[in-house]
């Protein structure tokens, strides 16, 4: 059954898109499988420099496996495609998919790569897909875990997680981007490896802030521990299993993003408690830290279902400006002496 | 009520004794109080040092503060002492605490700083302090959470757990060791607490023997997600809430001593990672690492008790040379594709 996969349109040509399609292609070789791998992107000497199997801006000097060509024509893309990757910015989704919409066949399965909560509608990105392409839940899933692209790339070992409203939909997508050095599980719950991913990036943030200035592990990690527990919160008061947030798509994801360099939302965090503005972040980094656009985003969306999330609160009182990092340490000090469940 | 400890014996002379000595002393100056903490060690230099405000084999040139003596005679220690604290190596508990019974005062409470099971009884600390030194549990509690000694001793934020199956005597010692930079919440599990210290040491061992190795960041943020499993895993079977490994005393602890260059035992595994044997890693280390001689009893309780430890069977393997640290990495990648929570 996963053999029939063997068309696959991947939307985004930045480090996590061109690494999935090389997952996909790597896990097809493993497999002994044919199955064609088209990278869409918007910018043409990427396009170009993927069709010469590199992706030099975002890959160095990584060689990617055949089986992957690369276009800028959501048409070529899309044509006879029976899985539809999306690992685009996540505030430009909707208008991109409102494009593509009338190109995606009709019996195709879906997939976001994406952690981010589009601004002005609080939706996740599975949400936004089901309301602009009009495809049912049972058909959408969504890939998270401890998944730095540049480790993929060079084949470190790293497990994840498929999780679908239809499980055994997970699983034959699971088993089609099973490779030798990528190991995902399958979940249900799509709406907790969404939440966790997303709420992440905003706690990578704080989490950088405080490595910015120059606070130690045993604060870092009191903020992690309680960021995840702010995250849970919120997911489990949307519908998700707390157990997801405590698996890969929760506490792995945030332990990986807060860990490495590689991440921009950890570097981003990492600059503003360096005492740079947000409008100074562009200058030092080549790709989006998606906590930034998030934040807001996820602020709103927790005070509208009633639930308490003091770190991200201080994360976007920091972006707004209204917040100076030098305050952020009483956070983690200043409540009152009383029992951690409080 | 917490001003009435004015006489503590802190036993240990080492990073996180001394750290936690010299914690009590900065809180007793914060609160405006007298108190006298008087550290026993078995070293006479390292005594000499202490009462000459420093404690340069295990903390550098941090100056002590005033209140904090030290002597090589436990009856000058607990000699009125209202609180004894325990910071020695586990393993020696047992037979130091035979001999220092008959000098604790009967109205004493007492408080482990360790983080080990006792091999041969497969007992956490509080269960040796209860049985030898015939206390009840309501005046026994323990001290856990992202603790890294040296943070804390130069001053830098953190934040900790106090847990006593009577959460009123945890409530009355998180007062007595509130510091500026020093935050202890309370709990009663004890158990939770006690067995998410213990166990970290031992997946601190693997994710530094993955460091050691080489692996990158998705590896280790995976083993780090499943070690807290298993161990809220045997957490749970022994009595404990699954809350308390989510927060400080479990997740916080196991991120902040994953992530320092100033654990030992994240040291020791990256020096088997390496490729040194158990036996050489006391050429490269002047502190015992606990989870070496913990890892096998963890492993004995885990099967007495019918929970799987998967990462902790791999880490016993590993020290007792029959696992090779080149076939770890199959432990996160070679189960059958299934639901992330089997």
């Amino acid at each position: 059954m996963a053999e029939d996969i063997t068309d696959v349109a991947v939307f985004g040509a930045g480090s996590w898109g061109t690494t999935f399609a090389k997952v996909l292609a790597d896990a097809a070789a493993a497999h002994g499988v044919q199955r064609s791998i088209r990278v869409w992107g918007r910018n043409p000497e990427t396009i170009a420099d993927i069709n010469r199997r590199r992706n030099g801006r975002y890959l160095g000097d990584i060689e990617l496996p055949e089986g992957i060509s690369a276009t800028t024509d959501p048409s070529v893309a899309l044509k006879g495609a029976q899985l539809v990757v999306f690992a685009v910015p996540a505030q430009s989704l909707r208008a991109q998919l409102e494009q593509w919409r009338p190109l995606i066949p009709s019996d195709a399965v879906v997939m976001s790569l994406m952690k981010g909560l589009e601004v002005g509608t609080d939706l996740r990105m599975t949400q936004v897909i089901a309301e602009v392409a009009g495809i049912a839940p049972g058909r959408i899933a969504v890939l998270s875990g401890p998944n730095l692209a540049m480790e993929i790339a060079r084949r470190e070992p790293t497990a994840s997680v498929v999780a679908c409203a239809d499980e055994e939909l997970a699983r034959r997508i699971a088993r089609v981007c099973t490779a030798p050095y990528f190991r995902p599980y399958t979940s249900n719950d799509v709406v907790g490896a969404e939440i966790g991913g997303i709420v992440k990036n905003v706690i990578a943030l704080c989490v950088g802030i405080c490595e910015g200035k120059g606070m130690g592990d045993n604060t870092k990690a009191s903020v992690m521990t309680r960021g995840l527990a702010e995250t849970t919160r919120l997911a489990v008061a949307l519908g998700a299993d707390p157990h997801t947030l405590a698996g890969l798509a929760g506490l792995g994801d945030l332990v990986a993003t807060c860990a490495s360099r590689l991440s921009r939302n950890h570097t981003a965090g990492t600059l503003l408690g360096q005492g740079f503005s947000v409008d100074e972040l562009g200058n030092h980094m080549t790709q989006v830290a998606e906590g930034i656009k998030s934040a807001p985003a996820v602020r709103e969306l927790a005070r509208r279902v009633g639930v308490e999330m003091p770190i991200t609160e201080a994360v976007v009182g920091v972006l707004a400006g209204r917040v100076d990092v030098d305050q952020l340490e009483s956070l983690l000090l200043a409540r009152e002496l009383k029992s951690e469940g409080e």
